[in-house]
């Protein structure tokens, strides 16, 4: 079974330069995966032909005359960009010529254009961006939402759990990934009237057996990996995830302080290497009806590769199949509307 | 001068084995200082007799025969152990005693036994925990509210906007420090509708020169350090700090791995060593009539010994003061009254 997935070759901070090495490595990796590489078609092919792989059998060339800045107002990207490669990889998607889209380009426009050209799933009142960060035990924790959505109500945290346990389950082999929602203490009392009234819906999905809800859980409990996906508001989330992106920062730099701590890092790499954030690249944003998957946009060509795996695999694994089909299953259907234009983040995850 | 501390020994995971070792620490250190221990006597007597400083001239014993445990709930701390060592430590700040007093006590627990034997400052709805955290500029980053407040309005992110800065100036001799909004992005249009409001406030108060506001900011701006002062509800404050401290359980996880990391890690130290969050233990219950700083639960001798130096620092600086002036000066006086038995934080931060 061919694989096709549609990547914006000019997001991120570094564009061609690290995205077409990254989709040639992937290649080689996958032989059931086919490219097709989006953005400025000249500039394209120069760094196809200085890759030597100008003529990949599984590669081809979309032409997209304009690229979406790092900066760009959502609303530029959205209605002054109509020749973007990034909403052109993602039309590949909704024509169905691609089952995935990749992009590192800056968030807020990437889910804006994604909800205006693919829409919202049925039953499904905002989408969320689900990430993976790695926890002691070996494992992946999926945890979201990271940005979408800064004011949320409990039927929306309730839907973040359903789509994070699917794509969990999807991705991991996990029959009923356990869910913990972020909160300031385990016991059913602690946290805000939203958390706890978020609680209140996920407990009666556990007692029909529909979701597996651990209870609540705490900030450290992300790296201990004590459930399978965490689930926050997407202002708590962002705010979390580049906490942490700060403190790693911060251990980086001090190691490079000296050159005998740099030595001593080096010697500690092995370990070290466990925690790679590159190999956890890859947010999918889920609710859609199209898989598109964002890179984060400072990645070099290892990290995108990874972006670009974790969309082969979600289309591999038809996550969008099983998200329609737990979320017809689960959803109430008295979810009040949602007001069109709900709040989308916008600078980059 | 002589400044008086008031401890309560008996709080934390370890108790006098570690209470009392680091005050014996501490005054060695300062000369100016004058210790109370408080708890069951008989065990701090054994324990200063342990450590060959039973007769020391500036350390004082102050029997208190109940012990607030660490997953006591507020009820029992408040209504059942009226003899707490945490309750009398507090009450000779009450008195007069004490000029700080300082508990590795359940947070919870300490804040509304704070509340209701100190009371609330003039002008302030809720007291907030602020706590520092190391930054890449090798200073700290004063962030509150850690967890006392999960659900805040405007006012009273505006408040601790207002106490933050007072505390960060005493403590660091910065005449007006920055002043950080956590956000979701810098721009003034992101985040929630509570956060926007709250920027209004405080720029209006950095217009007529009243605080240093720099803006918004974002999760890796705290060790940036960005700004002297990060600002947040207590839900989201407790939320990051506690994934903070679960990477870095996580880092030091790694290098435990295999005996070649943490060869690694050891030569690393000395660069390592400046983000030892150890001297970084000591957060302040900022906005009650009198001073109260918390020590981690689990902190350590040397850990101690720092929560310590924070409480003294504080009292020696003038804080409690300072705080009164600055609040009568800044606090908008149409402030909502705030019901009784706000929301308070009960686990450890």
């Amino acid at each position: 079974m061919t694989i096709k997935i549609s990547i914006d070759c000019m997001g991120g901070d570094h564009g061609p330069a690290v995205t077409i090495p990254a989709a040639i490595s992937f290649l080689k990796q996958e032989s059931e995966a086919e490219l097709i590489l989006v953005g400025r078609e000249d500039e394209l092919r120069a760094e196809l032909k200085k890759q030597h792989a100008d003529s990949h059998p599984r590669l081809s060339v979309k032409n997209a005359t304009e690229v979406v800045a790092m900066d760009d107002p959502i609303e530029v990207a959205l209605r002054r960009k109509k020749d973007s490669s990034m909403r052109v990889a993602i039309e590949l998607v909704k024509d169905g010529s691609a089952n995935a889209c990749v992009s590192a380009g800056n968030t807020g426009a990437l889910m804006a254009v994604s909800r205006y050209v693919l829409k919202t799933m049925a039953d499904v009142d905002r989408p969320a961006i689900c990430s993976i960060l790695p926890n002691e035990k070996g494992k992946p924790t999926y945890m979201l939402d990271l940005g979408a959505n800064v004011d949320c109500e409990p039927h929306h945290l309730h839907q973040f759990a359903i789509m994070g346990s699917v794509l969990c389950s999807a991705m991991e082999g996990i029959g009923k990934p356990t869910i913990g929602l972020l909160n300031v203490g385990t016991e059913d009392i602690k946290g805000n009237e939203v958390v706890k009234a978020t609680a209140t819906l996920l407990r009666a999905d556990h007692e029909r057996g529909a979701l597996n809800f651990y209870g609540n859980i705490e900030g450290n409990d992300i790296f201990k990996g004590t459930t399978d996906v965490v689930v926050c508001d997407g202002f708590v989330g962002n705010v979390t995830l580049k906490a942490i992106e700060g403190l790693a920062h911060f251990f980086k730099s001090a190691f490079r302080d000296n050159l005998l701590s740099m030595l001593g890092a080096l010697i500690a790499y092995k370990s070290l290497k466990k925690l790679n954030p590159k190999s956890y690249n890859g947010a999918g944003l889920l609710g859609l009806k199209g898989l598109v998957f964002k890179s984060h946009g400072g990645a070099d060509a290892y990290g995108f590769e990874w972006a670009i795996r974790r969309a082969f695999d979600a289309a591999k694994y038809n996550v969008q199949e099983q998200l329609s089909t737990m979320i017809a299953e689960l959803m109430p259907k008295s979810t009040p509307a949602e007001a069109p234009g709900a709040t989308i983040k916008q600078s980059s995850v």
